[in-house]
């Protein structure tokens, strides 16, 4: 169960990086109301905003690439969260930037599938 | 439950204006690896550095005063979670100075009352 949803923990990060909104749209729960809070950001609070922040992301993003450590998994039923280090490189005006922010997700249970219904990022100073 | 939930909540933010460490460490759940996220910090993941944190976040804060908006509460079992954005103006060299922190908190149930296992605040930019 738990490595269920360390796999979908994983599959957000590789839709991140894919910078597709096709593959990131698919990796939240259309069905609940979702929330997600990019690093620095105010919370998103509904399905069209969250969908747009992640286009405008995208659109300014060039090569993003993350290793995830320290995951910490709860599972309760339907419901289950990861807390994890997200360690990000990217390339930004050339060079490749790097960087850290601690991350919790927590996912809903959706027949075979652990849907996204909460991201939240906050940037390491 | 929810209103329990809520409660509790709550009760995180008056331990937090009280500056007092023992007030804050009966919030938190003692029987269980808690994990706390401060706004801008790498997160903290034993009872010891975690409550070495909050003393030292209280020998250096003024008067600290928290209206806690857009709460939403996900109760799961014995776990429960809060999404809500702190408004906080504190005391800085004599001037009242605001700010925003978007969080979320989750609790654990422990007979009657509801403990605090995971906190983690990320700054509005």
């Amino acid at each position: 169960m738990d490595e269920d949803v360390i796999q979908a923990n994983e599959a957000f990060y590789r839709a991140f990086e894919s910078l597709d909104i096709e593959q990131m749209s698919a990796i939240w729960d259309a069905d609940i109301s979702i929330r997600c809070v990019h690093p620095g950001w105010s919370a998103l609070t509904d399905w069209s905003t969250v969908m747009s922040s992640w286009e405008r992301i995208f659109e300014n993003a060039g090569m993003m690439q993350f290793t995830i450590t320290d995951s910490a998994v709860t599972v309760c039923g339907e419901w289950a969260w990861v807390a994890c280090k997200e360690n990000l490189s990217s390339l930004q005006g050339g060079r490749v930037v790097s960087g850290a922010v601690e991350t919790l997700n927590i996912f809903r249970r959706r027949g075979q599938a652990w849907k996204l219904v909460i991201h939240h990022g906050s940037p390491i100073a």
